[in-house]
């Protein structure tokens, strides 16, 4: 199931490269990690903290990260987002994992002793139906990869946890059924964070260009702000608004949009971007990724 | 501290009107419950979910709901926000809560004894500086108050919890030490939801209107629905975009703008946005609250 990866940018030093993903052996972060980054170079290490994740970046002791950064159901994930505003690292790549929850159990077990499942909220209302009509007891946890370890501690035969399949390997436990999430429409996009400005070849086939600013404090700003992309015909993918930290209700602006940043078009767009915004900063250029279905 | 409240439109009939807040009792959404609906013709019960609120007051058990919709450091409070998007009930008010975290204790405790300390995830972050002085261990737990419960129930001298001021009267706790936060610039907007679309009188002061629409598929369709806004001289004072659920990768926004929604320019504006928009769907329509300063 991991061979369906991608591969990042081509690497001129032949060197293992240190990927942390945030979260416990066996996020579906790490799954990602597995997925998108074959080809052997790559070792995966997990972060505690979405914080230590990008301090690991910038401080040296890794070389690449995998963040989530939305969810088809769920939106932003909004921790990621505002540490891509404080941190000065740059955006490298992107993949969208399709999520598919997995029922694990302890190897004794088997469907018919379940009486208790736990996960991360979210995992557990993305599974609401089945585990209703089950009429199973629900424990939130911190993570889902961290419901399975307890499990797997617990050793408790009458217990599951909502998890990626990677965590029945990681902590040998028994899948007790597949894909138990109620739609199958549960997409994850990541990007992958470098301390390198690096950007594709302008002759790429398709590539995405991701920014973050301040609109001025002028009336009619934001719509202004996307008159360029409008009269330049560029297609926007996402904007998205979070406060900036340390500042009362004031925003900045997350904007992706279709396009190499070194095409005409788009530096004319960035020059007129310019004009109604302040703290204007290119995140990152890269290859667009395939989203699934 | 609950004086001063600001009364909700005005009521015909004298009965006491139940109000849902999501959470347990002492609740941030129940501090605002108590600073907003003054008067004592309000009484305030707990719901379990966000889900348990909407169904109470669509069902008729419950008159009005207070939902938080977001917080001026982590942004949109995304539950709250998705299921107006399910449910047709209305906004007909708003209230900005300054949000004041109190370190609390068991009666026997003082800051000497504490060396763990527990809250919502969010509640810690927002303590960092605070907590790392002090070197204690945390302890993320599902809600604010819950770790007060949880704390009173253990009875521990050694434990302390984050959470509102409220929850040392209603659990029984010593506050330790009071606005432990890091930063006072920390606000949660909340709004009054109803079953009955009402309106202040066009003449009032100030109000808002807030909208949800999703984007026709047309090029530069978010800066055409713009347009009417910027040309009519409406300030917009949100715009946020949220996944459509149970569909993939389909956005609607929410849209909240300075002025009454029967006024001649927004009425224009709100023509000119049909044009660019489908199932165009307005919010509400209330007086405008303070923020914080």
């Amino acid at each position: 199931m991991y061979s369906q990866g991608m591969e990042i940018v081509a690497e001129e030093e032949k060197r293992i490269k240190r990927v942390l993903f945030q979260g416990m052996r066996g996020a579906y972060s790490e799954q990602a990690c597995r997925e998108m980054l074959s080809g052997g170079i790559f070792e995966f290490e997990p972060a505690k903290t979405f914080e230590d994740l990008f301090d690991g970046i910038a401080e040296g002791r890794a070389d690449l990260g995998m963040i989530p950064v939305e969810n088809s159901m769920a939106g932003v994930v909004s921790d990621s987002y505002d540490l891509m505003a404080v941190h000065h690292l740059h955006i490298v790549g992107e993949y969208y994992l399709h999520v598919r929850h997995a029922l694990l159990g302890v190897r004794e077990s088997s469907l018919a002793h379940i009486h208790n499942v736990s996960s991360h909220p979210q995992a557990l209302a993305q599974c609401r139906n089945f585990i209703r009509s089950r009429g199973w007891n629900q424990r939130s946890v911190y993570d889902t990869a961290g419901a399975a370890a307890e499990l797997a501690e617990a050793n408790s035969p009458e217990g599951a946890a909502i998890a990626s399949e990677l965590c029945s390997e990681l902590y040998d436990l028994k899948i007790l059924e597949r894909d138990v999430q109620d739609s199958d429409l549960n997409t994850t996009r990541f990007v992958v964070i470098s301390r390198e400005f690096q950007t594709p070849p302008e002759s790429s086939d398709m590539c995405k260009t991701s920014l973050l600013f301040e609109v001025r404090n002028i009336p009619a700003a934001l719509y202004k702000c996307l008159g360029g992309f409008a009269t330049n015909g560029i297609n926007l993918t996402r904007l998205e608004s979070r406060p900036v930290q340390g500042r009362h209700w004031a925003y900045h602006f997350y904007l992706d949009f279709e396009g190499h940043v070194e095409e005409k078009r788009a530096q004319q767009t960035l020059e007129e971007l310019s004009f109604f915004t302040t703290n204007l900063k290119i995140l990152g250029c890269y290859l667009k990724a395939d989203r699934p279905m």
